[in-house]
């Protein structure tokens, strides 16, 4: 037997036939590990009746539900290749995931057609859409064009060949080009991500149940917690749509276990009034990730019984790579934590030489869940990955406890309410505005985001372009998230000698002004 | 950094450093992982010094220790290969193991010291004894010749050219030629083994606690849960010798989560006085293996509060190979379980083709944690391993819902309290007197052991043997577990037609005659 994550279904059929592989939200429908398998095995046997083969890709533009993984599972045992696409971009955006992949097949869940159908038009690679159902549609019986693909297939087991090495996911990450690039991570990476995982806190076992609400076309909510639990065997709760309250509900009715959310999710959770009456006693370890927790929110969620931890990872690294375990979570606050166990951390310099412990230098990572490089990216693979090393791009530095704290992010990504953002991207789209002259984008402390989007921007001298005028401009060219919440304009931005902007000298004022708030 | 088991000192030391990694018995001396690190560093480093080198073998005639422990761990390593010894065989037994394995040294705890130098008389490839303090010497600062040479070495890591195909054990086993072989296992085994650890009741995390109470020679302490245990950086209490009243204590003490032991061992436990005063509410697993464990056992101990697991499994197989989960075992008692994760069954007939569901064919197994072969034995390792499947010996079947039972055993082995004991090996020790003309070995129920062993014997027309004095015989020739405890003297033993002794036919009865109580 193989042992890509496609298999993982197989083994716990053999294993846990009758065990709960998911929980479709609230509504409560359950799928066993014998019904996944079943149906895993359909939907790949259908497929491949579709051309379908090895390394081939098929983009997802789904919502979170069972019929996402199923996907997921049933690509990976055809030895092909599944392309996470995050629901929240531009349609252009979308079409440049789906052509820079070239992605043959499209599931799409309902809300999304239209963006779709935008995002094919300017012609991609695609040949043919699947329409799968969102959460009101299954409830109402309806299949979409999923359901019959599935009852299309064949049950028996599908057998391809399949080796740790095998890309099984691009998973598509902004960066510093501008344009996003697809990370490969191959079914080894998912292996060894699953096994660091059994690091946090007291591990996982087969009778855990996790809660996947986070969307699932991110590595956190795909790595950190719903393959590491197929991976055991466990329970995966699928949310469509995260709402504090029912998040709650959820969890309390499915006896969940472990969960995992980004911080303005756990803050949202911490301040639900559901959370005061709801008997969450089943739920024992909370993981965040994707930026620093607030510590008041850490306090609310333990002070309901809940032990916490925070990971620390990226897509590149599928995506757990340190781990803030609950006895360290207060007392190392800010810290991203100690490597996971198949992980191996370094901080060097731009010689590529380590630096001594408590100097800053780029975290530098490797290990067997590292990603394999860029889809059709070989420079910038050849860039990221140097003498084994994954270069981050984030400034660190590790203490003689082992604690490593990020300093700096070499490449001023913004995190905003576990999207990360890249500022040349956002710039790129601005500078596109007639009356930009010049424009820097930060990012901004935000009680709700974490961190929101801010333009600083030197209009031309005769323009009436207003904020809203340009943050309009944006949206319609860019994912909303992406577009700055703040503009603030200003008649020169600060450089440094050699002429480059000095980001760290903008800041935004609440009136909108140049000066003030830090990041 | 590879992934060798040596290297999960290394791990954890950088992970959780101040963890307890070990905890020497009731004395109660904690050893850290960061000490634990440094001292297998220390140890390697001095082996290195005496010429140890990638590939040799280093034999292990030991009490249950964290030295013991320390010893697998840095001669791993080096990339050399451990050799434990049963200390309870007898010394030609010990002699042939080490001649077998060609050890090159020979750790050696106090109170064998005397058994050792008997067996190195006969001439080995042993060329130094290295003296380890048995617990009494330790509390009394003592340090045998082991302290010392921990002292010598060099605290810096070790790093050695070691893989997953790297052989790191050479564990003995019986068999039906006689003469135990070595099972090759290798790096790579144990790490899947550990793996598969991961899927018996609830997993096993860091925070967790076992005792090692069953001795470590063997793979049932070393692969069920000792290697497991530090395979997350959780922690291990070594019992120098099992007694139920000193475990119960020594579990209570050190707020022990999850344990293993032999049916037997459970029993007593189940039986001591101790368990209903002792404090045992950290315990919440209990995993019994080698042989079916009796009913009245498990419910003793699960009105204590602890879940009950058996696991299936052999030298051959590192040993995890299946398990028969909390809520199985009292259903499915007398079946071994269902496979774990990376491990697939199939039961095929003499053509080696695959019987159907229910029906009675040979065991087979495959899988990442199957040993590679056994030393030196290609003929034998060609007849055990073919076309990638390890032919097991065990006769079993399958049920609808993959639940597997063992109905015979090919090779008639009998398990004494833990102990695998080959008939054949003990018939040629007894058909070495003189005035023995016939005899066949068989194992019969006991209470207390499990089986007994038994010899069924056809005496010299004029002969005035006795049942003790053939067991004398065997004792002073082979371990005392092998000799027979029980002897009865017949006539002639049942043949079929071509001759073959009828082993099934054979029953010994109260009064030591022939007939009664069946196996």
């Amino acid at each position: 037997m193989d042992h890509g994550f496609g298999s993982w279904a197989t083994i716990h059929h053999l294993r846990n036939a009758d065990r709960v592989a998911y929980v479709d939200g609230l509504a409560g429908v359950q799928t066993t590990y014998a019904q996944l398998e079943e149906r895993t095995n359909r939907l790949a046997d259908a497929l491949r009746a579709k051309g379908v083969s090895h390394g081939e890709r098929v983009a997802l533009l789904c919502l979170n539900s069972p019929q996402m993984m199923e996907i997921y599972l049933a690509v990976a045992k055809l030895g092909a290749i599944s392309v996470p696409v995050n629901f929240r971009l531009h349609p252009d955006e979308i079409a440049h995931v789906l052509s820079d992949s070239g992605a043959s097949l499209l599931f799409v869940s309902t809300p999304f057609v239209d963006a779709a159908t935008q995002a094919l038009a300017s012609g991609t690679s695609v040949r043919e859409t699947i329409r799968v159902p969102a959460l009101a549609e299954r409830e109402a019986g309806e299949g979409g064009d999923y359901e019959p693909l599935v009852s299309s297939g064949a049950s028996e087991r599908v057998v391809a060949d399949v080796g740790h090495d095998d890309v099984c996911v691009i998973m598509y990450t902004s960066g510093t080009t501008g344009r996003p690039k697809g990370a490969m991570l191959t079914h080894g990476n998912f292996f060894y991500n699953a096994i660091n995982a059994m690091g946090f806190a007291s591990g996982i076992g087969r009778t855990d149940v996790t809660i996947s609400a986070a969307p699932l076309f991110h590595i956190g909510a795909l790595g950190v917690h719903t393959l590491p639990f197929l991976f055991v065997g466990a329970g995966v709760v699928v949310i469509e749509a995260f709402t504090p309250d029912q998040w709650v509900e959820a969890a309390a009715r499915h006896h969940v276990t472990q969960a995992f959310l980004v911080p303005a999710m756990w803050a949202a959770v911490a301040a639900s009034p559901a959370l005061e009456t709801a008997d969450l006693s089943s739920l024992r370890l909370a993981i965040s990730g994707g930026a620093p927790c607030p510590l008041p929110v850490i306090s609310a969620m333990k002070s309901h019984g809940v032990a916490f931890t925070e990971g620390f990872g990226m897509t590149e690294t599928s995506p757990n790579a340190a781990c803030l375990q609950p006895e360290d979570v207060v007392e190392h606050a800010g810290s991203v934590g100690r490597p996971v166990a198949f992980m191996d951390f370094r901080i060097l310099d731009e010689m590529d030489q380590d630096v001594p412990v408590g100097h800053v230098g780029e975290l530098c990572l490797r290990g067997p869940s590292v990603f394999v490089g860029y889809w059709d990216k070989p420079e910038a693979t050849a860039e990221a990955i140097r003498d084994g090393w994954f270069h981050t791009g984030d400034m660190a530095r590790v203490d003689e406890e082992g604690f490593y704290s990020l300093v700096d992010r070499k490449k001023d990504m913004i995190i905003t309410g576990g999207e990360n953002v890249y500022p040349i991207e956002v710039e790129q789209v601005l500078y596109g505005h007639p009356d930009v002259v010049e424009v820097a984008v930060i990012g901004v402390l935000d009680e709700t985001w974490g961190e929101t989007v801010a333009a600083v921007v030197v209009r031309a001298a005769d323009s009436s372009l207003t904020a809203d005028g340009l943050r309009e401009w944006a949206r319609e060219r860019i994912s909303h998230f992406k577009a700055p919440r703040r503009v603030a304009f200003v008649d020169e931005l600060p450089r440094n000698a050699t002429g480059k902007i000095l980001k760290r000298e903008l800041r935004i004022t609440e009136g909108g002004g140049h000066t003030a708030v830090s990041r």
